[in-house]
Parts: structure tokens; C-alpha cells; sequence
């Protein structure tokens, strides 16, 4: 628990743009992260020890190592669109634009995803676009 | 027709929370379940030979035999949570409910899922566990 | 672009059906191209190279050929049936309608769907036909 | 099942390809056939009664209607591409050979699969021509 | 670790066929679990931190608990069949028939996956119904 | 065809592993390697125009640009292990490798892989695992 208290503070160390400035910027953002934190509350409360240790897991994936968190958030994007789920896109281009990632680096994995995954995930990238031009544009 | 009606029979039986109370317990589940009469009642009039027949084997899949009705459903919401449909989770978790389906038995059913699935499955559990709420809390 | 253009007469060209009739008849349809153009404005406006080849890709996988352009649309629809994308579905039963297919064919191919795609795909089937019912109903 | 019987051979009639010139023809469609019917004589022997009732709607899912057979098992094909099956590529593809469907036909049916499918189809797609060049080259 | 060996100790209890015996029995089991204890072999000397944390998850997720160790294993089993990875499926088919799991059971949580994730997982259950057969015929 | 050779070239510079040397260590690439180049050449003799232009639009999505080509390599071996496709696992990782990817990123870029995709892609993994030990053990 103390050593995960360690690694969040890390991990949030080099995010330069705060969670208010966000919701300032996109309502999209800000509508998807109230909605995330309620969900999230209620899962909290059933304290459920498998869903822990898996959101421990989850949140390890992310930080900083060999490569960047920057570039492994940009990957949970390309997995996230790939796998065509809304909201763990707009999750981790949220997380990478908070690192610091730039709007043609954010679009450069959506093509990669795009190229991959084929025209069914178009719907998902049409929504990402929209949020991208909330955050960068 | 007539043994398709003896089979619903059978596998209303063991039910012991009939739907009106299942409505006032969760506004997720009534308005689920509307959504879902009113879409299914237009798919009847279509009167589509084979989606009739596909409607029928899919009910006589969870009737009890070999395993349970109850452990059925889980499976059901097992690989709806692997496949990741919301409304077949919803309908699993709520016929597994009405079937005596304790609460650790559903969320230890979703964890298999979680696990077999990966992150990407996680905004279903959310809101699945918000129906959990719901129905148990 | 002018090649682009002069493609894009040709696919229209056995189309009978223009939007404005579309959008008297379906609300469904019509509320999905408002948000569909809408959010393809804003994709357009980021300008991406990549993301214009393969929408330009994408447009002539479906024009006349050896198989004829209604067929197509049908084999886009049972695609997104079986990948379970709403807004693929609707699009693509959208085009083939307007190319003159009629119910019935639409209704087959949705049945090659499910027979791959399983149950899964069925809350997708109840959206498909409250769409063909406001098209054809 | 004698009703069976007579779909089935209502099915075969527009074929032209016997399944002993396709062996000839093809090593792939030959060793493919073969795994098959000693796999599905294996299932057949455990006799179970869903099972046979999916075969069986599966088996009438492909028969002539408001869609031609043709047209039907193509659509198998762009399906099972898309869901990258490689089993049931082949079988859709060689369904449709022996129905007489054109190569031509056969690679735009598989490039609307590529193109809402994406680059991960890719390595089926080999596959598929693979046997294409081995039936039509 | 100490603690996981406990685990593995408490999992493998119930379970009354030992690997010789499956072996005996099985060619297809004894092929499985060779190349999966050689690539497993090969995975543990990487020694990557987060790989063993998955690995441990997974094992904590089909022991004894709300539902038997059995029935989640035949979930483990509905869900490889559903996301059609034939390794997974026979890993479940295997270890739910360890644990004593009757080939009916077997064949009906198979029927729930065939139902929910439809023809496309066919071919798949060919090669499951041929490990029931080595196992159980 | 003239631009696509110098892209070609351009993405080839930053590479310092040729094919030869890669044979020579890997038994598994070079393997791959030939099978996947016979299957191209047999595509590449259908001369599909479709198929043509998706090779390419695929081609340049990897060059360097906002990010990287070894970056953009990672995340198609991301994407290839979550959509698990051994084929696309494989060549994403060995282009990687050309490219001057250490082992550490690649291990971490697949455990985003892993935690997003879940239990279903350890097989795919252990394979991948194979690979990696071939090429840096």
C-alpha cells in the first residue's frame, strides 16, 4: 500500500496539467471522469480482493520503466481502439495528454490502431477526434 | 410451440423473485428490461423464420440439465463480459439473480471474466457492478 | 480529389433514394448522419494524411464492380454485425436502402451475422430492425 | 431429418464442382475437407442435441432465398475474414468456388473484410489466396 | 511465494486424475502440456515482474471460493471458447476434468459458449469434442 | 511505386540488423520470414488494387514521424497481441528488433498488451516469449 502510494506520487510527478484544467478545457473529459469516479466508488465499496489486485496490476502497467509512461499510455490508446472501447480510449489520451504528449503524437497511435484494427474502429476514432480537439485544439 | 411453453414453464420455477419486484429494486434493470420488450416485441412482428429458431435454441441453452440454470447464467455472463456487451451482462446478471444467484457468486463469475479478458473489460464491470448494487446492495 | 469526386457521382448514381426522403422516414437514421457528419467535420479539419487515404480506401472497397455495389453495402453490414458495431450497421443498412435493397435481403444478411456472430449480436439485430422498420415498415 | 435431406440436396444442385475434382484441384481444400469430416464425424458420434440444432440452422442460415446462395456463403466469407477464421475462410471460400462464383467476386468479397477488418486480416488473407490460386490460377 | 505454493498445495487436492494418468489417456493432452511446460519454462527465466504478478492472479482466480473450483474452470473453459484460443480451451477441458468434471458438463457449458459466440467458434469445438473423446470416450 | 522505394529505403536506414543476421539467430524468424514471403509473393501475383493500396497505406503508417518507427513497431506488436495474431506478433517484434528495440521495452511493451487483453493472450505470449529469447538470449 505504502509502495503504491510512492509509485502514484512518480507516476504523477511529470503530468503537468491537473485535473481541474482538464475539465476546464473538455467537457468531454470532465463528463467522462465523474462518471469514472462514481462507477469507480461503488466498485471500491464491494472491496472485492481479485478486482484490487487486478486494478494494482493495471496501474503498475503504466508507469515509467524501459520505455516512458508517455509511450506506454499511447500503447493503452492503440490497445483501447483496437479492442474498440470509448471509454479506455478516452482514459488514455486523457492520461498521455496530462504526460505532456502532443496532438500529432496522439494521432500517429490512433493510425496505427486504425491501420490494424480496419474501418470498424472509425466510430471510435470519430469520438477521440472530438476529444482531441477539446484538449489540443 | 406448445413444448417451447412447457420449457419456459420449467425454467421459470426455480425463479423466486418475480419481475415486478426485480423493477423496484433497480431502475437499471426496469429500464433495461423495457428497452429490451419493446425492441424484442419489433423483432416478433418481423416474424423472421430463422432469428425465431436461433430465439429458441438460445432459451433452451440455459434450461436446467446437465449443470444448473443458475450456473448457466453465469456462464452467460461470463462470456458476456469476455465479449463485452453490456446488455447481454445485464440480462445474465439479472436472470442469475432471479434464479437465487448470490452476490459473491456473481462477482467471482465477473472476475473470471476479468481475468480471461483483460482491462479492456473493466468499464462493463463497472457498470455491472452498479446493477449489483442495485439488486443486493 | 476531382478522381474522388467523379467516384463518388458514380456510387450515388443508382442511389433512389436521397437523404432528404432518408430523414422524413427514419429518425433513427436521420439523428445518426447528423452526429456522423458532425463528428466527420471535425475529422476532416484535422487534416490527417493518413486518415484520408484510408477513408478514401475505405469508400472504394464499396462502388461497383465485379460484385455489385448493393451487395457490398450488405457484406459492410454483416461485418459490423458480427464485429457489433451500431453506427457500422446503421450506416451500411442505410447505403444498401438507398441502393434498393429490399427487406428481406437485408433481413438474410443480418442472419449470416448471427449465425457466425452467436447471440452476442442480437441486441445489435433488435437496433438493426427498429431501423428497418422505420425505413420499410 | 429426412427434410434435412432434401435441403441438403437442394443446396448441392447449382453446384457444378463435385468435391472429387475440387480434391484435385487443391491440396489445401483436399487435406482441409478431410480434417473436417473426421472432426465432425467425432462430434456427430457424442450426439448432442443443441449442437445438431445449431448445425442444423446453420446448414438452412446459407440455402437460396431473398439472397442467392452465392451470395450468402461470399458473405460467410467476408464474416469469417473479418472474425479471422481461418477454417472458415476456407470453407466459405470453397463453398462459393463450387457454386460457381468467379475469383474476382471472391477477392472483392475478401477486400471489404480487409477493409473493416484492418491489417490484422492480413495474414488470413494470404492464406485465402493461397487456395484461391490453387482453385482459379 | 511461500503463500502460492499453499495455493497451488489447495488447488490440486480435489483433484484426483495425477498428469501421468491424463497422459495415458490423451495424446492431444500430453502434446498440450509439454509445449506449454517448455514455452512456460522459457517465460519464468525472463523473470518479468509484472508477467509473474498476471500469472499469480490468474492462478488465485479459479481456486475453491463462492463457486467451486470445478464450475469456474468450466467458465475459464466458456470463455476460450468464446474468444476461440484452442491452448486456453484445452487447458480448461483439462483441468476441469482433473477436478472430476463429467463430459455432460463439459458439453453443455461448451453449448453455452457455441450459443453466445456462434458458428464462428465451431471449428474450435471440433477440436475440444476430439480431447473429450480421448479423455472421457 | 518510385516513392514507395524511397520510403522503403528511409524506413530500412535506421535499421542495423539485416535479414541475414536475423536467420542466424532465429531459427523462428527465419522461418516466419519465408513463409510469410512466398504467401506476399502469391498476393502480390493477383495484383488486387485494393490490396495494393492497403500494403501501402500499412507501409507508411511505421515510418518515422511524430513518433518513431521503433516506437510505432511496439504498437503494432501491441495491437497484434491483443488482437492475437501470431503472425502480426511476430513481424511487429522482429521489426522492432531490426530497428535497435532492446528486450526490456519489448517485454513491457507486451505487458500493456497482456493487462489490457488479459489471460487469453499468454498463449500468444509464451510464443512471443520464444521469439524474444531467439533473437536477445
Amino acid at each position: 500500500m505504502a509502495l503504491a502510494n510512492v509509485q502514484r506520487k512518480e507516476r504523477n510527478q511529470p503530468i503537468f496539467s491537473p485535473k481541474s484544467m482538464l475539465a476546464d478545457k473538455s467537457e468531454l473529459a470532465r463528463r467522462f471522469l465523474d462518471t469514472r469516479n462514481r462507477l469507480n466508488a461503488n466498485v471500491d465499496k464491494a472491496n472485492n480482493f481479485l478486482v484490487k489486485r487486478f486494478y494494482n496490476i493495471d496501474h503498475n502497467t503504466y508507469l515509467e520503466g524501459a520505455l516512458s509512461a508517455k509511450t506506454k499510455e499511447l500503447m493503452g490508446m492503440v490497445a483501447s481502439v483496437c479492442l474498440r472501447c470509448d471509454d479506455c480510449i478516452l482514459y488514455h489520451a486523457i492520461q498521455a495528454y496530462r504526460l505532456g504528449v502532443q496532438r500529432a503524437e496522439q494521432e500517429e497511435a490512433a493510425n496505427v490502431a486504425l491501420v490494424v484494427g480496419g474501418s470498424i474502429v472509425i466510430p471510435h476514432l470519430r469520438r477521440a477526434y472530438e476529444l482531441l480537439e477539446e484538449l489540443y485544439g
